[in-house]
């Protein structure tokens, strides 16, 4: 499949990728809008709608034209699976059938003319802990007394709730959080800016297509409410976290900021992308994880300040995003338009794949070396973290997922 | 203060009272907008602020007619501290002065008459852990081998998210949820619905007055942040989130229901309760959790099918509402209108004032027997679940907080 522009064949966002995102311009900043990335153009996907609506180009469906002439995708993610297909395939068309050109070509704006938003109204934002290796660093890191993985681990996917009114678009900038930590030896916990801020390199799920509050989505079906993915940097203090988490849970070490990349790449555009999960053999499942779980063949580039530090691979997730799906509405909690959902941390077997500085580190007790000759054990303030991402796609093309970046800037004083 | 209403002067919605809620009728049953109780009718708000603006009785604030010609309290909460007094007092104004008595009372539909709806938009949900005897029973219960309060208690108000989207109004009926538990000596988890479904007493506090990311909300600043109140039952599976809570914390054991009562309290009506702490002196407290952080002497009572069960006293709540909002900003946290935080269970150190049936049963070993004869661990399906509350208000007067009431219907079974 070729596209009429003159896009590389091997562009990261060539006519098999097309993610969706928001976008406003300079000259009506006001006007957030869908626009959809072909190239290094931005698509304004509602004025070709209209062109096609007013060309009866589309059928009776719902008027794409004003859906996507909203600020968020959510309307968009309102229409289900079904929809979500026909504009895929609606898009592909036009982009790629020479006829349609002239009609398109003056709504393709180039990248350097956009401002990028925050593409979804998030919902409810859930985070999981999908890769055993993460599970069993952090496990050996934060409880050395203890076995690496908890006993459920294997039996289901982990997850919590986080906070979905912090989840930023990339380019924002993270102010370093303060908060209470308390070393071993410290008789009393201290009040500072976190001297351990850290990152988790992820995928988050994109939801759509809400359901009833008492009902179920199974693994076979929750590919109908999976509308994409995102790149996800899950921001940590981790010395917060560990004086915190124990017994509810990460809390204020992770809901100063989630960062998320502007492109949210249709799982559609993923198709060649699946693989079989590493194994769920022993133990083995309950039958409600059980289904189509595929893995995702995405490869994740993490680099601080340049530099790359680690290449984790999310082909080696123990558990898949369906079964997260599955598992997250098995109690039957209802799904929203916007709900998010996060891979956790995606770490491999071999340090040079592993998704966090606390890990990479050890808990700095191994620090990087940086090129320009500086270490790390953690975040110091005007670092900048950026993840990239691809897929395989049809053909031997590489499907991009964008990428997610942010700057570290100084804690914010407490006011005397 | 009188109202030229007939309302007895010890009604719970008495004119001190003056709860915000959103209400629709048999007529126009898609038009949702905010209402405020006085005794047993419903004042149709934006009616007569429109009413209030044609006249010119107000100012040149924000239109509050269109403000609460909205299917959510959220427009309301977004106008902040200042906002939210004038329109108490105009309110005030308008139903004790016998010269609008005449334009009020076309307004006034009677509480039979209306439907009620869930008052806000849940931006993100919280619940904290607030009560000294209920953590402490708590961990007894599922940390026998530990000491009874985990090591950071006393010194921050532990908290996490929980799922906003599953956030219903009072009336609604709860199903079962099912998912994984585990005893002790089984040798792996099984799927079922939960046989340890029980409740949690709590208040929840509604938030406006957003505020940016990276800034902080001080303990003197919250109550420019915190409208009002709300009953909150926060209905719990305890064999699916003993399973699953560590290390996280809970997930499903906690996302499938959270019951809030219908009218928001406003803070303002809660000035004659408010009351010192209980106590934070062993070991004091870190300065940002400082600051003029009074308790709410609010009464709850908790019935089961109609019988009383039990009367936590939210005045023993060791950590105070403004020390969470605090808490939960310190690290940067933004705020959305809409946010909603939970007290966490309200235990007394008797066991008649104990606000769940894990304490009040001691995980089911010490049953309740309830009137008819029948004895409860947990709840059974059928089984209705109903807490009200009040405060002292001016002059000896009562402020009610209305009531939240859930009936539990049997579990979804899986589809085979």
């Amino acid at each position: 499949m070729t596209t009429w522009l003159d896009v590389p064949a091997d562009h990261p966002f060539g006519i098999d990728t097309l993610p969706y995102g928001v976008f406003s311009t300079r000259d009506a900043p006001q006007r957030r809008r869908v626009g959809v990335r072909i190239g290094d153009h931005v698509l304004d996907a509602s004025a070709v709608a209209a062109i096609g609506r007013d060309a009866g180009m589309v059928g009776d469906g719902p008027d794409l034209a004003t859906v996507w002439e909203t600020p968020s995708l959510n309307s968009f993610l309102a229409l289900g699976r079904p929809a979500w297909t026909i504009a895929r395939e609606w898009l592909t068309e036009i982009l790629t059938d020479d006829v349609h050109r002239a009609g398109v070509e003056p709504h393709l704006i180039p990248l350097d003319r956009v401002t990028v938003h925050l593409p979804i109204d998030v919902a409810d934002y859930v985070d999981f802990y999908a890769s055993e290796h993460h599970a069993s660093n952090v496990g050996q890191i934060f409880r050395p007394d203890n076995a690496a993985l908890p006993p459920n681990w294997k039996h289901l996917p982990i997850g919590y709730h986080g906070r979905a009114g912090t989840v930023v678009v990339t380019g924002t900038d993270v102010v370093r959080p303060s908060g209470q930590r308390k070393g071993p030896q410290d008789p009393a916990p201290v009040f500072g800016p976190s001297i351990r801020l850290d990152i988790e390199a992820e995928l988050g799920y994109v939801v759509g297509g809400a359901t009833a509050i008492g009902s179920r989505v199974s693994v076979d079906e929750a590919v109908d409410h999976i509308f994409g993915v995102v790149i996800l940097n899950d921001w940590s203090a981790r010395d917060i976290q560990a004086w915190e988490y124990v017994p509810l849970g990460p809390f204020l070490g992770k809901s100063f900021a989630t960062s998320v990349s502007a492109w949210v790449t249709p799982l559609d555009a993923l198709r060649e992308a699946r693989v079989s999960l590493p194994g769920q053999a022993d133990p083995p499942v309950l039958p409600y994880l059980q289904g189509d779980a595929f893995g995702l063949d995405v490869h994740v580039e993490v680099s601080l300040n340049g530099a790359v530090v680690s290449r984790p691979e999310h082909a080696g997730m123990y558990w898949s995003p369906a079964q997260m799906l599955a598992h997250l509405t098995v109690n039957g909690a209802s799904l929203r338009d916007g709900d998010l959902f996060g891979s956790g941390t995606i770490s491999g077997p071999t340090v040079g794949s592993r998704g966090s500085l606390l890990e990479l580190t050890w808990n700095g007790t191994r620090p990087l070396t940086l090129p320009d000759g500086s270490s790390r054990g953690f975040l110091e303030d005007g670092d900048t973290v950026t993840m990239t991402a691809w897929a395989p796609g049809p053909g031997g093309s590489r499907i991009g997922l964008g990428e997610v970046t942010g700057t570290i800037r100084p804690a914010v004083p407490l006011e005397a």
